[in-house]
């Protein structure tokens, strides 16, 4: 008899008859005599709807307000999986995050978990109980309601995973696994049976939706083997673990890809210490998340400081960055917000020659320009014109022959 | 400054509108210099929402995981308000039913409140907080989810008033107060501006839906002055307390009614001891309520019993009583599911004759035939055909001059 944990994403539950169906799927990993621990997020677009009502009323509604409105989401559909289980003549039990003891720091909204008290849990598996918890939500000391923020139900259920001792972490989602591209695509694009936790890291950091990579690192801590696969379909999926061979002869695992760049120049910054700081201190602040940075070499003291952010953040950035460039003497700032970046990844390209001239090799053949580069141990990645993305992600997938 | 705890029905908070609305009346209430803890139901419709979609999954959903599921409605309504109340620059925080210090026992669906811990409430309103708490709901001793069943956010209000020792429970809902009848049937009937606990528990009890008669008892069993308002209008509604003067001039002070009204009569029941019991005791373990119960004299040691059910119980009453009644050598078993009550009430009614004789009076000259009377020291209820309760209500309002 093993504990599993399973997860289970807002789309696999986003109506009655799907959590019916992921209520079979429960039920066929209790009955080979497993402990089943489930983990589920809201509804379908449950938490969009609840933020949207939100922002009717307050445009700039409370974080602790909005974290209690918000794990109402996943409350709602724990439950109604627990008495889809009852209805098929199971035991279940459907706790809160709070019940779970999930107990997290009081950052709302993207709370991180402290300690899991399993207490409860333990109980009621012992009577015989399939154990559904919210995921995504948590408890402060002071008994306030915190959500996860992104990434959350994925952690919850590696953090419950890490706590019970469980013997696998199976996230449930609309995909069939990691693939060695997106699939929409390549076409030709293959299915991961098995990926490290580092690789699986950089892939998910770099584009790749299926995972967050904030549950994949907690994963890695606690070495919690982490299957994805598809809620829909009985494929075997991806295990992500920490015992993958890493010479695998084709040591590029897999191309990610991202559209969500937009890049910020300033130019002619003299090159003085303290200038980095002065720029990326006040962008801290403003809670801008700053992705890729280079600087160039200078030349007579004066250099260009170039740096990355989502292209929502992209006005933000520039009202922040506009007066500290004209207060330290540079000659000017410009922006692009038609960016992408694509990465290739993989453990084999640890101290092996060569993946980088092939790359740019690749990628020059279809007349692509590079604007930025920056490297990894284990990855490359590239920033490109936006157009470009798809094509470059298809060569590249050619270039070192993913497509099996 | 003194504490003022107000509760708000569902209607009242059905939009974003109308949550707005809400706020602006609580923060006028602020403004004053009071402190205020505010107890809000689901918004509209949502509770039957939350049932459907269970029903969908369960035809027969466990109650523990009903009263958890349910409970995320009031979550939703009240975190909604403290965001209101914060777009209007007031500092406000929701509170569920745990955080609240409700504490109730584990009879799902119809929780008893058992004790209120008000230290966090306190805490909040000594910060200044406007303090929004779920109504409805509680929890166990092992943190599990309790709702309180029918009249719960009322009961919820009146035990937040009673812990926190406010100086008056406010109910605001979607009627101007308490009438002396239905104003749909009868348009003269006149808003009473206040009236005692007992005679709005026998109000409450036989009919007027107003409010529910457990929260009128705890305000009763508390002393606590109990307000029913419009939320929609400033008009000054009732006011229900000890206080009121006993020797009001006309001593009916109102008349309830109540459709909802089914009979059934054991004709031929030989009239020995233990009789009554081998069938109400059934009935009881059956979970059907009993109202009114008649026993006719005895004719040569044969009585006839008869009591009233809601309708929709009516047909599982009938199966648990008739076996019963073949058993125990009855001649028949008949039911009639067309009834309805009519009630007049007062405290000056006690120890005073001629209401009895007045009220009988008042329906016969309408040609209405009475099926079955009870009273008690402050009331006098007569059973009639449903369809002609409204007719009875009208006469009976004239009989005793209620139109004012």
């Amino acid at each position: 008899m093993a504990l599993i944990v399973q997860k289970y994403g807002g789309s696999s539950v986003a109506d009655a008859e799907k959590i019916k169906n992921v209520a079979k799927r429960i039920a066929q990993t209790k009955d080979k005599g497993n402990q089943v621990v489930v983990v589920v997020s809201a509804m379908g677009n449950t938490t969009d709807e609840l933020i949207k009502l939100a922002y009717q009323i307050n445009e700039r509604p409370d974080e602790r307000e909005l974290d209690m409105l918000l794990s109402t989401g996943e409350i709602i559909s724990c439950t109604l999986l627990a008495m889809a289980l009852e209805a098929m003549g199971y035991e279940a039990i459907s706790l809160s995050g709070a019940q779970a003891g999930i107990r997290t720091d009081a950052v709302y909204s993207r709370a991180r978990i402290q300690s899991v008290d399993p207490e409860r849990i333990t109980r009621e598996l012992d009577k015989g109980n399939i154990v559904i918890v919210a995921g995504f939500q948590g408890i402060t000391d002071d008994m306030d309601i915190t959500t996860l923020g992104r990434g959350g139900s994925d952690t919850t259920a590696v953090a419950l995973a890490t706590s019970l001792g469980a013997e696998v972490c199976q996230i449930y989602t609309d995909v069939e696994g990691v693939f060695t591209a997106d699939p929409r695509i390549v076409p030709e694009a293959q299915k991961l049976s098995e990926i490290g936790y580092e690789e699986m890291l950089e892939l998910a950091t770099y584009g790749a939706k299926v995972m967050h990579p904030r549950a994949v690192e907690l994963g890695e801590l606690f070495n919690v083997p982490i299957l994805v696969a598809s809620s829909f379909t009985d494929n075997p999926g991806t295990l992500i673990h920490g015992g993958v061979a890493m010479e695998v002869r084709n040591k590029v695992r897999g191309i990610a890809h991202d559209l969500d760049v937009a890049k910020i120049t300033v130019v002619g910054v003299p090159d003085r210490p303290g200038i980095a700081a002065s720029i990326f201190e006040p962008l801290a602040k403003a809670n801008i998340s700053i992705d890729t940075i280079v600087q160039n070499a200078s030349i007579n003291n004066i250099t260009d400081l170039t740096f990355t952010v989502a292209k929502s953040q992209l006005a933000k950035a520039m009202d922040v960055v506009k007066p500290i460039a004209k207060s330290i003497g540079a000659r000017e700032c410009s922006s692009d917000a038609k960016l992408g970046k694509v990465s290739i990844i993989g453990t084999g390209m640890q101290n092996t020659p060569g993946y980088a001239a092939r790359m740019f090799g690749a990628l020059k053949e279809k007349g692509i320009n590079i604007e930025l580069i920056t490297t990894s141990e284990i990855r490359i990645t590239c920033i490109i014109d936006e157009a470009k993305v798809k094509e470059a992600v298809k060569a590249l997938h050619r270039a070192f022959e993913l497509e099996g």
